[in-house]
């Protein structure tokens, strides 16, 4: 079997970790040549193929060296958030199909670019969303396809995620989120919970996003992190952080559904991404595990009912996981790192539309950039673009 | 002990159920007039006071009577939202101390006059607010004052309860909800969630609310509720509702701190209040019935921290419960009910200001008035009175 060329952009802490641990793993592609702005990292990227494979990849610090290159048939961009449009319509122009890590837009110029580029290339570009393929937002999604849930009216997500240590290492480590989050003040990263409740809301496929509002609480976590953490750090000494530490944002779509979203970064808390979906006849709740069916409520008893969506497993474990419990779940991220990359590569070799395409990725990645404005607004509704220009009436799930 | 005189307004299921389970078992009080629009109510009450202790109670269907009379030193008003600040409002003109039962505004202006009416008249008027008495919040405002969550930075809370048996019921028991979930579209009853938050962060003592953006949902569970389960109900058939299903309320304070508020009546789920606490060195979820502090990191494993507040009882828990738990919990709600009935009428007898005043009442019952205009905005945001006029930067807690 031919395996496709691939090259891989952006070797920080998760690019050089889904490179040594997801790609170097995969049986249908062949890492042809790596890249990162930093050339110790190309450096360590190039370590990486060596060890796994014993072939010398190509390093360059150059990235449209590397997506115009001959051995190169696709690209993955792993690099930091600002880049990811500009070089995924480089990969296009190139007709390289192309696999983006996920990340906010900076503006809605920027969205429409990306569907513009793509509209004249035609080259296939994906949103690497990860949790698209996470096991319960799958399962609900079935269970939502097969009307367990009646009518959807409403759902819940959140990157709920405490990040201090890695945004106040930012000045050590060169994560990109550190500038962010001294000089914005928006919902930074949507899409991990977005995503799956677009495809549960049916968004560009007879339904869309039609308004948001958002509204960010004080900045006082890092402040107060760097203080207690870091009393000798001179970099962030006197740094003040415009990112507050809650921002809720709510979206409206054409269906009259509502979105809620939660961005949770910079306060102590557990790990979650808070997904909810309600409807007419039931609802599924991440935080709790739970299913709760219409005509549930005189058995219900709370405490007792917490976790009891494995119950609902047998009978709406949604297919591609069903088949990936048994072939046997890999790597990180509870598995879903695997599923999207062999998911990105096998589309191309079968020459499949991808799962999330462009006008997918315009409107979830657009987010970042309209809460932004409708935050500097003191919580302005703003509305939506509509990157498919009237299509989504027509477009089939 | 002299015992003071009260007079009960409302007489629906509510009131009548306060009356008899309640009002009935104090001993610090004497029930002499009762009074519903509906005269079979007011027979009711009388019949229960007759009951409960063989005394015959004066009935009427005029409140105003009931507030002027002289055996009456005092008056609860149980009855519908809309009557809650016209009846206070009486009281307070005819020098009788009042307690009202929850429920949001129709207007700004309305809890404009309620404010000018206590200044001008100066008699002693308390929102019933019974989860301010909740255990759990209560252990959660303890827990803050004495610092253990750091500073306070975001608050959740939301009314979670599927009532929609009661409002389509309406049309046959003559509840108030019924017309309200037909006409209007708000946050209609925020107080529940909103009360022991604006406790926990200071509202009118040295922080205010300063802004609110509402979002609602389609309103589709009512309607199917009605289609599926009342096929035969004439009053019914061809009425749509214009209350959305989930509204969801974002608030803006002085001090920078963010509040989020869910109003969700009309689809199918379990009861819950959503209170959280967000700090900078922990958090309260009653979700999950959970406490995090900071540094749990490591340890925390998410479903097995389910419910591990408990053990934060022996330490935080707060004064009033402690005592409550001693000498013996009692009464509907988990026994708020009965410990705020108590607050309010050994502060009459003891002359106390009383916990929450009219401030708290205006600033609590306006948002169902602000939610309404955000809501026909579009989301758009819209700003808090001050009905304090600047004394909140000089109150003290």
């Amino acid at each position: 079997m031919k395996k496709i060329k691939v090259g891989v952009i952006g070797l920080g802490c998760r690019g050089s970790s889904l490179l040594k641990h997801i790609l170097m793993q995969m049986d249908t592609i062949e890492v042809t040549a790596v890249c990162d702005e930093y050339y110790d990292r190309v450096q360590k990227g190039v370590e990486i193929v060596k060890n796994a494979c014993e072939k010398t990849v190509y390093g360059t610090t150059d990235a449209t060296e590397l997506i115009y290159r001959n051995d190169v048939e696709a690209v993955f961009i792993f690099s930091s958030w600002e880049s990811h449009i500009p070089l995924a319509i480089e990969c296009m122009k190139a007709s390289k199909p192309v696999g983006v890590e996920v990340g906010g837009a900076y503006s809605v110029e920027q969205c429409w670019n990306v569907v513009h580029t793509y509209e004249q290339t035609k080259t296939p570009i994906m949103l690497l969303e990860n949790c698209c393929y996470g096991r319960r937002e799958l399962m609900a999604l079935n269970m939502v396809r097969k009307g367990l849930l009646g009518q959807i009216v409403h759902c819940e997500g959140g990157y709920c995620h405490d990040l201090r240590d890695e945004v106040a290492g930012g000045a050590k480590n060169r994560h990109y989120r550190l500038r962010n989050y001294i000089s914005r003040n928006c919902e930074n990263y949507p899409t991990h919970e977005l995503g799956p409740i677009a495809k549960i809301l049916n968004i560009n496929h007879g339904n869309r996003f039609m308004t948001l509002t958002s509204v960010a609480s004080k900045a006082a976590g890092l402040y107060e992190y760097v203080r207690e953490n870091m009393p000798d750090d001179k970099t962030l000494a006197d740094v003040k952080f415009s990112q507050g530490d809650i921002v809720t944002t709510v979206i409206t779509c054409a269906g009259g559904e509502t979105v809620k979203l939660t961005l949770d970064t910079t306060l102590p808390r557990y790990y979650s991404r808070q997904f909810t979906v309600r409807g007419t006849k039931g609802m599924y709740e991440e935080v709790t595990d739970s299913v709760y069916l219409d005509g549930d409520g005189k058995h219900f008893k709370w405490k007792e009912e917490w976790g009891n969506a494995e119950k609902y497993e047998k009978e709406y474990e949604h297919p591609v996981w069903k088949e990936y419990l048994q072939s046997g779940v890999y790597g990180s991220h509870e598995g879903i790192d695997w599923l999207i990359m062999n998911d990105f590569i096998n589309c191309i070799i079968e020459n499949k539309p991808f799962e999330i395409d462009v006008y997918d990725m315009a409107s979830w990645m657009c987010v970042t950039a309209l809460s932004e404005q409708s935050i500097a607004l003191g919580g302005a509704a703003v509305a939506f673009p509509d990157f498919t220009n009237g299509k989504w009436q027509l477009n089939k799930i």
